[in-house]
């Protein structure tokens, strides 16, 4: 499978831990910080979204009635399992939480949740936080890169290479050394799961998927703290995740400009509360309604030119009966821009089911591979379009960097808007409470003490 | 990858919702009982054994101090998802449970742990846990054996398709119908996971990998009850289980005559304390030493000629350092069978890697693939060994059923032998309670509830 070595995954283990707080560039505990304030926003949008009351449900079942770690959703306290259970479902559900292009990993909804909830037993500070963080983003992206394409036609890298890292930040808040974070890697890697097939029938596995994700990460940790120990190259051996899981991996992506390359940097905000897969497509048919100043009533076909992986994903949904499956239709979602000006929560929630013109806008819009754009993903998101005019015209319109992208980021001005627009789609917190979390995140370095945010 | 217009998912889950403990034969009930004794073994002989200790720890810091489910180790009382967490954990470390052949499922130290934890929260009766257990073992069987000899090459069939049989056992306590097992399906396999790299490390995963079949098949089963929607076809969708970590999958095998065939009656008692692929070789051994009445220093080599998945799981074995990798090295089962008879716990506590002879003869061993042994595998799994002679003489053995298989079968008498020595290997609990737990399952009919064991 691999040259052994060179023990890549030994590599990886000692950068997570001589990774110190002091190493990390201040632009990338900024952006840090950015990611975080949007995680809490995306956790908080999830109270009383079908199925996270079920989590909060099993928690209160299975789990003790007290602790120092909050559910953010319904501010129980509990222990960090299911802190870390319930928190990573809640953030995932509104399909607003960040997202890395190249390895398709949704880092924060995996790694805060554990991160804050270790924090929280931990007691631990706001540079420990923030260094956790980014430890987990590091890992879990470049895993995600190492496992692939064919890995994610499958699986979701978000429930698999999420297992990771989320333990490997709960496990950097422990202080793990190189030993501790090979054994760590381990653990978290032999319970690495989570499969697409849930897609086409609308199921609810995808916040099960980052919920066990977060959960079994707090479990690879704790128990790796304790002395459990886990397989040596669970990533690049001959029976451990790419053997089993992928057939494009390549090591060379899980050390990659370790130190240097800061890939937390590179993941994008998502805009639009859909899919990730229909953004580039969204901001590309925007543009060229503007441009062409037309309404969605002018215009008589759409075709979306994508890469294979929004094919494999959108292409199942060709009926949308929820709202969350309509995130994952490219027709309701160029149809909510078209006809709405914009696919957010809001929009979503009253017009994607309802509004008949969206509906007819769905059944206009297709997609076809293109393989320009297909040889740019996962590394480039280009976005282009073809659009057939009722008057007969033939236009299209191209983007190259989705709005949210590093190239074209949100603004911390629009960062709080998108947090005040998450937290009061949801009701989970209070005006002033909403202040406080933004102040909270943006004063991340000089918190002594991760206390209940709520 | 499948004719999904024959819903085979959905035929399975008809078939779990229908069961009726008055539709069980009255052997196989019997034989349910003699499975359910011999896994209670298996988890008190556990106690104290590394890494067993860390997961009551986890379940300590992670879970309620209270509740209706025992974790059997240690006794404390918590709610089910740890009680199955610990006693899945405990019941496989000793390598004495249950296997059933031709899917390589351990069925019982993920069933029994997930349908007693079940059963104990609910007030279930004895008979209730008899069929939860009956269709948890016909599930898990027929998943593991649609998984196919693809699967086992990486992934650990216990740990996988064990979280399946898990979640079936405890959904058939809440009596799901069969909606609600469609549904469980999707939400267990999607957690499925287990994979076999740790075993060139000696590390702690085997456990790990049955505790968290167990705890996620409970998670499924409770979180289906109370509404978790999962895919429809999870096993052989083209985003499944198979699609992902199975080339060579079998959908015909998951409804293979259900309810005429009873594969639970198929599954094999442990009779040596070492991994099942030692068995067939350790017996035809045994059997040529007594034919030819040898001793160990008179023999010269030995080849064990098996199938592939054993020298896949076995090979990587070369220097056993733990006694847990000497149950999983060939050499070290043969030399303790030659130099002292037996391959008992005992035995591999006093003897596997402390006695020079059993380490002479460990480098006397050499394992070859046999075209014959490998054909009749997964289904027959047939003992053959070659013997040298110091005095130059060149003898075989074969045996076609190894001690504790269907054909071969341990009686009442040898069961609750076993299950003394396993209880008096750890102290797990007194002789009057060794009376009671034999008598209990002999009764588990009679039960009207069950209640703590301990």
């Amino acid at each position: 499978m691999t040259d052994l070595a060179h023990d890549r995954t030994r590599e990886l283990a000692g950068f997570l831990a001589e990774l110190r707080y002091a190493h990390i560039p201040q632009d990338v505990v900024e952006r840090c910080q950015a990611y975080y304030l949007d995680w809490l926003g995306s956790a908080l949008a999830g109270k009383n979204h079908a199925p996270i009351p079920l989590f909060e449900q099993y928690s209160q079942l299975m789990g003790p009635s007290d602790g120092g770690c909050q559910q953010l959703t319904d501010r129980r306290m509990t222990s960090p399992h299911f802190a870390a259970l319930v928190n990573a479902a809640a953030s995932h559900v509104v399909e607003q939480d960040d997202l890395h292009n190249s390895s398709v990993l949704h880092p924060a909804t995996v790694v805060f949740p554990a991160a804050l909830a270790t924090a929280q037993d931990l007691g631990s500070s706001g540079r420990d936080l923030i260094t956790a963080a980014v430890a987990g983003y590091e890992a879990g992206i470049r895993i995600g890169e190492f496992l692939g394409r064919s890995h994610y036609r499958v699986f979701h890298t978000t429930g698999t290479a999420g297992t990771l890292a989320a333990a490997v930040a709960a496990g950097k808040l422990m202080e793990l050394d190189t030993d501790g974070f090979v054994n760590l890697l381990g653990n978290a890697g032999t319970q690495a799961a989570g499969l697409w097939e849930f897609l086409r029938d609308a199921a609810d596995s995808k916040q099960l998927h980052t919920a066990k994700a977060a959960s079994d990460g707090i479990l690879a940790a704790y128990m790796t703290q304790s002395g459990l120990t886990g397989a040596r190259h669970i990533l690049e051996g001959p029976q451990g995740m790419a053997a089993g899981m992928s057939t494009d991996a390549d090591p060379s992506r899980l050390t990659d400009r370790l130190g240097e390359r800061w890939a937390l940097t590179e993941t994008s905000f998502k805009f639009h509360a859909s899919c990730r897969h229909t953004h580039p497509a969204a901001d590309a048919l925007l543009a060229l309604m503007q441009r062409e100043a037309l309404t969605h009533d002018a215009i008589e076909t759409v075709t979306a030119r994508v890469h294979q992986a929004a094919i494999d994903v959108l292409g199942p949904v060709v009926d949308p009966r929820t709202i969350h499956q309509a995130k994952f239709s490219m027709g309701s979602v160029l149809g909510l821009i078209a006809v709405h000006g914009d696919a957010s929560l809001a929009s979503f929630r009253d017009q994607a089911l309802q509004d008949e013109a969206v509906a007819s806008f769905r059944q206009r819009v297709s997609m076809v591979l293109d393989p320009e754009v297909d040889e740019a993903y996962p590394r480039r998101w280009l976005g282009r379009v073809e659009v057939t005019t009722r008057d007969g015209r033939r236009l299209s319109a191209a983007i190259d960097e989705p709005k949210g992208d590093p190239g074209n980021t949100l603004s911390r001005d629009e960062l709080e808007a998108k947090f005040r627009r998450l937290v009061i789609f949801s009701g989970a917190a209070s005006d002033d409470e909403v202040v406080r979390l933004i102040a909270h995140a943006w004063n991340l370095p000089s918190v002594a003490r991760l206390e209940p945010l709520l």
